[in-house]
């Protein structure tokens, strides 16, 4: 396909620029004060899937932050893609750790460096680029649909209602995502599943107010002290997690996946050089690659408590509070593995202290089979780009809508991640290759072409 | 004495506004953007002990805050008594739990809210206005000189210098210092001794920047569930610390000083229910006075690490840090103690992460004995104005400079505190009792007169 090649090609520096633009709005969706910003940031997205050839693009009101909804249509019988993605992104936090402005984009080393250029701005982007390609060389052959949501990273709350209610709007033969990511440019690789999630928030509380510790200190339970009993409680000497019933509905992945996941490239020493640790950590008896792929995990993502500012404070704390996710594969159930988390808890905390636990989000885990139309559309486009084709493998993420879309539409999801593990994701100085980027948007293309083709 | 009742009386609402006006200075030590607050409280210092009578006051500066040095010598043969306290105030924050602002003091049912209100502005303001009683009635007996630091609440870094190098100026017969409390205006009571202090600072480091913990988790060590690991082996299940050697040193008391502990009044339930608990915790084999007089301890008072803003952030942080204090009781010391939870620290650290551990502050403990005059002519002056003796009792925080006064100027001290277990030290909503206040103004003088007639 010349005709896209040139086109791209001729518009490379404009489509980046367009990007850098949309990365510059800060969609935080976790921060209330951020809720102008998502609004916003819907309505770019609306302007440039417009500008791009959708024949019509809406945005949906919800709860909380709206849903970008676009389509082209070109024939209501030929075959129709529904490209899921997520205008929203995490909190930038620790501002300090950032070597620039998180919604300041800059391109330093080939290298886009901004919150959300990888997860998931840069990646939706793509899509909108791939489109502009496709209907600006008058080569559709399918429909595309797409839908953009502003809270995959505080769980989709909301989304679910727009899916069952709307479920002829966003009728398709397949979703397409880009959310996730590759092993590298050399070894293209496409994620066969995701992990459920059930992030819990935990408050222990000990006395009615701060004290001071001198007075009161070795008297009254230190609830610091107390949570951190509680958190060595949940991982024994092998790293298993202790809750009862944890893994009662894991999948055990079989000896011949177990090989198969063994031939995926993996070089300890240049990934503990990459984090700069001496160790890897893990559950025993089983590979980096399986710990973050098969086998579910249980994480602190926060803790706070106590006098945490400057110098010293002598203080024994009221309160101590930790956020604490776990990811889930296939069968566990997030509602059912949630529930077992809070009960636990609960059910450990010591009677000198008060304990509650309750809900961030959820989401269920989700594997793909690599059987479907929309999975060979996807690793035949792949092969065709990059000249090699690409590894199945088990992402260690999660997109808690995946198991929803199947269940509400009835169709099988694919994931045709651009990123690198290595890209930040969540972090400070989050990244995005441009080779990346123009990789996606080069790929594409032949993804609806190929679909098309084999429906 | 009815001069000085007549004198207090005509003016107490005079102190007492010029106290308010004292804790509305946000003399934070530990803060640096507090420095020029700092300054400006060591000038109100000076300037009210000018006005209440003193012959000379200079502030010394130092390599950290200001100390104010102020005297009022009526005859170099007459006893002197050195008075010491100090201007700084810990941190405010947590913020959002005060009623009222922390510098904006206010009464409120006979309590003056404000941070520093108790520690130890008001306890310090009291020898100032007992001070000026004294001048006005011309009835000062023996020398008083003040020696009001702005370190205290961050352990003293630089007095031990000031001492060291200004001996003949601080040259006085006892040390009497009001910042310490008593069991309550029923049971007046004496503090025999405070308790020593290591304050360190760990970070635990692992993978070089923060993770998306769900590409990374379960493969790489959580710092959180390392730091907490860590934390939760410092006590047993019987709550003994487990730090090999933190208890060598400790002077056990005795049958016989444990009796008479036994005997100071403790309301078990008055005591949970003022602290909103169901459940005493604590040092097995000792009761609640004893763990708080007589053991040493070992509290968190701070820890913090990953995302802790509002909503979730699935993150795999790089770092979690904690703020760990060891309460020291005799014979332990400060440095060897300190040494002892540095090392450990970093010999129980698992080759995952890497552990840093250093000092914040420390003191060593300290001893009062009853039969020196100065603790005979404390418990006559409380005896005289409270109509009952004092108890001697334990008291559970740390004044680091003790053990320094008694051996650089060769003399012992006395603690005579009129605040209340009950006054929020270090904590939101800090108080002192306003008729606390006046009852320290008018002791204080009695102290002055029985000392002088003893010596």
């Amino acid at each position: 396909m010349q005709a896209w090649k040139e086109y791209q090609s001729a518009n490379k520096d404009r489509f980046l620029n367009e990007l850098l633009e949309l990365l510059r709005i800060p969609s935080v969706s976790a921060k209330s004060e951020h809720k102008q910003d998502m609004t916003a940031c819907a309505e770019a997205v609306k302007k440039r899937l417009l500008e791009a050839g959708a024949d019509k693009v809406d945005i949906y009101p919800t709860d909380g932050h709206p849903i970008v909804y676009g389509e082209k249509i070109i024939d209501p019988a030929k075959p129709t893609v529904l490209v899921y993605g997520h205008y929203d992104v995490q909190p930038a936090e620790p501002l300090e750790l950032w070597k620039s402005g998180p919604f300041d984009p800059v391109i330093i080393d080939g290298k886009i460096f901004a919150r959300g250029s990888c997860d998931d701005k840069g990646q939706v982007y793509m899509h909108v680029k791939a489109l502009e390609t496709m209907v600006k060389t008058n080569s559709l052959t399918n429909n595309i649909k797409f839908c953009i949501e502003g809270e995959e990273e505080v769980g989709s709350p909301n989304l679910g209602k727009f899916v069952k209610e709307n479920k002829n709007l966003l009728k398709a033969d397949c979703v397409l995502i880009s959310d996730s990511a590759m092993i590298s440019l050399d070894t293209p690789s496409i994620d066969i599943g995701v992990r459920g999630l059930s992030y819990i928030e935990v408050e222990v509380t000990g006395p009615n107010r701060d004290l001071h510790s001198g007075v009161y200190g070795g008297a009254v339970a230190n609830p610091i002290t107390i949570l951190a009993k509680m958190i060595a409680s949940m991982h024994d000497e092998n790293n298993h997690i202790t809750i009862p019933g944890f893994y009662d509905d894991v999948v055990v992945a079989n000896d011949e996946e177990r090989k198969l996941m063994a031939q995926a490239p993996f070089d300890e020493k240049e990934y503990k050089d990459d984090l700069g640790i001496k160790e890897l950590w893990g559950e025993k008896g089983f590979t980096t690659n399986e710990r973050t792929g098969i086998r579910p995990t249980l994480e602190l993502n926060g803790i706070w408590g106590g006098y945490t500012g400057e110098g010293a404070k002598t203080v024994l704390p009221g309160k101590a509070f930790a956020k604490i996710s776990a990811r889930l594969v296939p069968n566990q159930n997030s509602d059912k593995i949630t529930e077992l988390l809070i009960n636990h808890i609960k059910k450990i905390a010591p009677p000198y202290v008060t304990v509650k636990a309750s809900l961030h989000h959820g989401g269920e885990p989700y594997m793909t089979p690599i059987d479907s139309k929309a999975y060979k559309a996807a690793a035949k486009a792949m092969e065709t780009t990059f000249g090699k084709a690409p590894i199945p493998v088990r992402g260690g993420g999660s997109i808690p809508i995946c198991a929803l879309f199947e269940k509400e539409l009835g169709i099988k999801i694919v994931f045709m991640g651009f990123g690198l593990d290595s890209d930040n994701l969540h972090s400070p100085n989050e990244k995005f290759n441009v080779e990346n980027f123009y990789k996606g948007i080069e790929t594409i293309p032949y993804f609806h072409k190929y679909f098309s083709e084999m429906s």
